[in-house]
C-alpha cells in the first residue's frame, strides 16, 4: 500500500506540475503577443516622432524665412 | 523491480517537469521585466507625441499670423 500511495501520489504530482506547465505554456503564449503588439506601438510611435520632427523642421523653416523677410523688407 | 523502475521513472519525470516548470517560470519573469520597459517606453513615446504636436499647432499659429500680418501689411 505505500509502494501503491506513492506510486498515485507521485502520479497527482506529475499531473498537477503538467497542469501548471500547461498554465505557464498559455501565459508565456498570451505574453508573446502582447509583446508583439507592444513592438509594434513602439515601432508605429517612432515613425510618428520622426514624421513630427520633420514638420517641426519644416515649420522652423518658413518661421525663419518670415523673419528674414520681414528683417529686410522682402 | 516493476514498481521501482517505475517510481524511477515517475520521479525522472517529476524532476524534469520541474525543471521545465523552473525554466518557464524564468522566461515568464523575464517577458515581464521586457513588458514593463517597454510599457514605460510607449508611455515615453506617447508624451514626446503629444509634447510634438503641441509643438507644431504653436508653430501654425505663429505662421498664420506671419501670414495674417503679410496679408494686412501688419
Amino acid at each position: 500500500t505505500y509502494d501503491h500511495s506513492y506510486s498515485l501520489s507521485s502520479r497527482t504530482t506529475s499531473e498537477e506540475l503538467l497542469r501548471k506547465l500547461n498554465e505557464q505554456r498559455d501565459i508565456i503564449a498570451l505574453m508573446e503577443v502582447k509583446m508583439k503588439e507592444m513592438k509594434a506601438t513602439v515601432r508605429q510611435l517612432r515613425i510618428t516622432e520622426a514624421k513630427l520632427r520633420e514638420e517641426i523642421r519644416e515649420k522652423d523653416r518658413l518661421l525663419s524665412m518670415g523673419v528674414i523677410r520681414k528683417k529686410y523688407g522682402m
